[in-house]
């Protein structure tokens, strides 16, 4: 890549933040997806019985992590976020992992949802590690985005639920 | 799934961490790897010209991420570790990122060297946030673990590099 | 209780954050007290012998801690305080902790006075921990809040030294 | 008080932090314990119908702000936790809360014990903020303490449900 | 000194936080610099060979550090900032270190900017820890700052590079 | 430099954390100073006039610091502190600070007793802002180090107070 591929990169290839100062806090949104596949002996069990909800902790890793995000990504600016929201999906082969985070900022909260995401899913990775050491994340992907300057962007997505 | 299938639930259905305190420290090392995949138009460009290295954030951010694991995953144990390596290579389609991390602890450092990843990736797609929205973590997986009392485990890897 | 007495479980029984997208930022204001009760030959001492005042960590502790509330009550929004206020005050039986926290925000300060003073009492019970093991941390509550769409809310205390 | 009723004041009334250098890692454990009392009409209430448990994040809160108590108690040491156990229990007046905490360590974990206790109540406080603005922390103490030079301490509890 | 010098002790000699409740956010600037002064068989060296830039972490270190200004200076307010700047420049006797904190708040960022020009000069250190040991940290100071009620503010600086 | 004079860029100019798997805790010690020099203005005051003094914050401050190094050095390792001391002697121009860390670690702690200084002496400026805005940071140097293979090394100080 060239230098100019990467946001961070000043024309010296000298790290930077991106100066923000002259946009207009608006209300602004993003929502991320990723999943964590199992194997079949695991994914084949009722995930629920007797209501007993094993993924609490990872909903409450996903919420934690999207407000810290710019204590991890170095060069992130620091936010209040107004709402996020971390759904949980058990499917066939594994559990899909949602993440939609709003804020009222001059920056955009792409990679809020991206890590809300990220932080779930290594939270049920890290409760998986002694029955399925194999399970992975894959396809962790913003799926849209709303607000500030550059307006609405959504991925094109064939099959949203895996 | 069944509680049973969580580590970090009890028989109740409840919210645990694991107890270590008859394990004795043991050297241990853990392995993982995940794939940024970028867009044509983004991997075709020359990484590294001019002896510029856009990655150095995503280095740094692997290293410190997986120093504050047990500050993210709210079940794991907090871990001096002796080591974070983090190797990022640019292939055909995206980048590689690889993470080793070693510790004498109580307890595997799986979770540390999966979020090195996690974070090295994610400062990676912060950074091309503006160039390729599409960008996607593909396959985080961990790839092997020494040390402690489960001993040596390793994923079957069929094509490490993609 | 039922599911709706928790304003951070939804009518499926998940755990969410409270969207504040919608409300508007106002003055907020919050005050909450608690009491470290102490043993009879700690408190019967002289508090301020020679102008030392040994509850200077104690303040430093609580106006920290109350920054970092959304940091440990998992589900909380971070912001951004305009003052925190932590008083100490010695009486016959311990010392009594006093927080005002007031902010300009979305969502009220409540729990940010309780964690400041949870956190001024809880440093001084790390001081004490030698000379009086069997002190307590009583009547930690929430004395009044202002501003926000609900308003003023006072606790109704009858005799707020002890 | 006298200054040397406080571990952390030197002889001038100055703060210190305590020195364990020449203290040997051993065995530690900790417990600490404390109520969430709250109004008739919320406690009155069936708490888990349908197998919901409300607690979960209170759970999650208390482990996690025991591995970070050196990081709000400013002249706390920091310490790797073997294990950090909260349990919460409903009687007819509320919750109470009680934690575990033990490590291998040159000083004790009675203040991560405390803050686990005061943060899984802190949690429960803030989930009911709307419907029970009244509910208190009350009698949060140390039970009991084992390991280091000073040996077995417990603290006398005559009633110690409520 | 008396204690009026001092902007966090109040007219009784308590530590305080300065509350903004009834300051507008305004934009704010502020500047900072230091200098890493070296062995003179250091600095003598050609800085960067072969386009390798040695300083990548040290101005990630700065960034993130800035952002994390109230959590480590204790009666700090907690800001979003818009912008860190961080430069560094090699010159006969070491590196200087400038820093530029932007942030539309109720308070200025005059110790944001320090503490980003001290955590990029201190990571310098801790890579010159083998080579370098007498390194030294000089001259941290304000350079200016503009907005707020007090205005526009700047030293008189004679030799700004060293 | 070239960048052998940097021990956390690897050959090939890549960041990298220092593996410490194969070196054994042992005890070791550090300690460093800096000056705060402030405006004849403030330094002719009398310092600590009717017992208050204004620099427990300071204190507070550096050991906090010291504690949390790993967090903001980003290829530090974490490590558990047997002690910080940080004290602060009134001079003509300013105040010195000199912090002693201790630990049983497997690397030295050169770094958070520089750490301590850095921050004990913000905190200091922090404070001053109003009344000194001109207040400097000065001669941040470590003074000697104890313990690991490379064994006692003392920087060779002439004039120690200032």
């Amino acid at each position: 890549m060239t230098e100019s591929s990467f946001s961070h990169i000043d024309a010296a290839g000298k790290l930077r933040m991106v100066d923000v100062t002259n946009k207009r806090p608006t209300k602004r949104q993003a929502m991320a997806r990723c999943l964590v596949v199992t194997a079949a002996d695991v994914d084949a069990l009722e995930p629920w019985t007797d209501g007993i909800d094993p993924l609490h902790a990872a909903r409450v890793a996903g919420v934690h992590a999207a407000k810290r995000t710019s204590d991890l990504i170095p060069l992130c600016h620091s936010l209040n976020l107004n709402d996020v929201d971390v759904q949980l999906h058990a499917y066939a082969g594994g559990i899909e992992v949602t993440a939609t985070v709003s804020a009222t900022q001059r920056t955009g909260v792409e990679m809020e949802a991206l890590v809300a995401c990220a932080f779930a899913a290594l939270s049920i990775m890290d409760s998986l590690q002694t029955t399925d050491p194999n399970a992975r994340i894959d396809d962790l992907v913003l799926l849209k985005k709303e607000g500030g300057k550059s307006g609405t962007w959504g991925r094109l997505v064939e099959n949203p639920n895996t």
